[in-house]
């Protein structure tokens, strides 16, 4: 027992450490095959332009980009992801990450005890965030099938206001969903929009991989859908770098402006110099011509890790075809615990995520989540080989 | 009344926005004289060195800089503040700003209701952190005697005690306090941490104008005189750039171990590249160099400002002489509200900070803080002549 222990906050229970960054953080990672992570390839990271766009900043803007800046985002930003994206200037907040983008908006709505649905399985740093401040959360079922998944949802809602509470936000991540890959439909949308809009709760739109689809037609945002009732949390981790930790939130000023007040407190304004060279890059082309470039090469690696696992795995085992996004969801036959058996494929040099913790409700156990981005393509056809040969000793 | 308004959690209702970044976001600064921020002056900002640095950090790590990178904080930084400081890398954690730190310390502490105690005036901040918690704030009256000083703390403690609760932790600023400009003696430090100890309540010592010191003895710190309850609270802001968001805390593991998992949920890791920098520049002399040249370009600003005082205020205007830090403290003669007359300084332009939003019980509206190291010298002149004259004609 520590000295302190009577003096922590009751949300300091409720902190749980991320398993994969625990992985990270432990394990002797040389020779180590690493499907685990959710890192993009820094092959694909602009280093030559971006020391250029930082001698250009300077040169353009003097020291003065260095100071204190606005809670809402530098001005020259905000002003070049309006263009990009078509979102008025005064719908948009930089955030120090998406990280920080969901956990602004699990603070502005969440009360210990109060209820955040979310589509499952789910990203298991939205989990972190919502359970940091002891929010009870619910899973909502997936369904291909529009109707179902907006009774789905409806059933969830009509679940929470019969127990006497009401639902604070929808959490979803409609694009290359993390973990599984999916991708909500158009009518899908439509329908969780019509469910939440009937009982006027708001949608946390989480979509970092957006950008990254290598077939298929784009779907529009739910935002784009319905601006007065979504917050929708970008990125420029995937298409730039994670090392400048900075995300926007789109989102309608009501819901803005409280979510800004609470940046305020939080960390007053993001990086600065980051935000300049974000916002060049944006400008002189550099983000996009390199955003092409990544897609080229993350769609050969899924490709070679979709071939490999048609190559290799054995009867019994299902996986998804993500249209984009860095990751691979994988069902194993039935009996496989992916969880226990975490340690003997690390001995065995093979990293991955269970599935089980992307669930809200303890199941998943025999799914597994493989990230393509980060390995090289030989990297991924051995990783493929090394795991299937693991299952079938399983057999 | 908003759609959503009903779903808001009721940490938003204690949501404070800054005065003083309010002023700066709704008022037209031209030919303004502003003693208002506390931005330090941009001419002390490296452009060139940062520049180089960038180059040379990615000559010398790669692109892999620019990856997700550990909670804790870039081990390269962690180590160069180590070296610099003398403390164990295990008890550093890189913060996404000083203010975070604040954050994050309240967070691992407050629950809704539970007392803050905090020396009397203090940062308008920490205030706004805390109280976005729901903490209630305590202010302990500061006495130059050490031992009425600890007096001061017992009596604040004993009266929480009684009314059922117990204070999380003492916030102090020792080192130049925001905004009187005072510093505690060797003495006061020890009388705190004395009365701390024996009711074993953390504290959280913030201080991060320490090396921007014009005359006089450093005085240790308060983390060097008691490392297993102080939680030191150090920054970037005021010794590079504000611009890099980039602070630390030292601090015992047994309360960074907390504020390390809350952080993971929060924003997951601090910007990379501006890790990197600043670790270079640590390394490389230039962060010791400039801020040497700061020092001395903020210590002739303090100079003109109370020469400028000494020449053109009138009777019974009192001003604190500070050793350091960016602030100097006035008190006005009784009968000037320097809350209610704000706007009209504004209309003569000219901006401060009224003394009243660092206190916590709505005393100090007859003071006023001034910055001096934004403005230049000839500004500081002018500035302080028409301050003068303003409250001359109150006369």
């Amino acid at each position: 027992m520590g000295a302190f222990d009577d003096l922590f906050s009751d949300d300091v229970r409720s902190f749980v450490p991320s398993p994969v960054r625990a992985i990270f953080k432990n394990y002797d990672f040389t020779d180590m095959i690493s499907f685990a992570g959710g890192y993009p390839s820094s092959d694909t990271f602009p280093v030559k332009d971006i020391s250029d766009a930082v001698s250009s900043v300077f040169d353009k803007y003097g020291p003065s980009l260095l100071q204190y800046g606005a809670t809402e985002g530098a001005p020259v930003l905000r002003k070049a992801l309006s263009e990009r994206y078509g979102v008025e200037v005064g719908n948009i907040q930089i955030t120090t990450s998406s990280q920080q983008g969901i956990d602004l908006c699990t603070r502005v709505f969440v009360n210990p005890g109060d209820t955040v649905l979310t589509s499952e399985p789910t990203f298991l740093g939205a989990l972190q965030s919502f359970y940091s401040y002891q929010a009870k959360v619910k899973g909502v079922p997936y369904s291909e099938n529009a109707d179902e998944l907006a009774a789905n949802y409806r059933k969830a809602i009509d679940g929470v206001i019969l127990s006497g509470s009401r639902p604070k936000f929808i959490y979803v991540i409609p694009d290359f969903n993390n973990p599984t890959g999916e991708t909500l439909s158009f009518d899908a949308r439509g329908a969780i929009l019509d469910v939440a809009g009937q009982f006027n709760i708001p949608v946390v739109e989480d979509s970092p991989y957006r950008e990254l689809r290598y077939e298929g037609e784009d779907i529009p945002s739910m935002y784009s859908m319905a601006p007065d009732m979504v917050l929708h949390l970008g990125s420029f981790s995937k298409i730039l770098a994670p090392g400048f930790r900075l995300g926007w939130i789109f989102g309608p000023e009501e819901l803005l402006s409280r979510i800004t007040a609470c940046k305020q407190s939080v960390d007053l304004c993001p990086p600065m110099l980051d935000q300049y060279v974000a916002a060049e890059l944006l400008e002189n082309g550099v983000l996009q011509r390199n955003l092409v470039r990544s897609v080229s090469m993350y769609r050969r690696k899924r490709d070679v890790m979709l071939d490999s696992l048609q190559k290799y795995m054995p009867e019994g085992v299902k996986w998804s075809r993500p249209q984009g996004g860095l990751f691979l969801f994988l069902h194993l036959p039935e009996g496989i615990d992916t969880v226990s058996s975490y340690d003997y494929f690390l001995s065995r040099k093979l990293a991955y995520v269970s599935g089980a913790f992307f669930h809200t409700d303890g199941s998943g156990r025999d799914t597994i989540r493989l990230n393509f981005s980060f390995m090289s393509e030989e990297k991924i056809v051995e990783g493929i080989e090394r795991l299937a040969s693991i299952l079938r000793s399983s057999y």
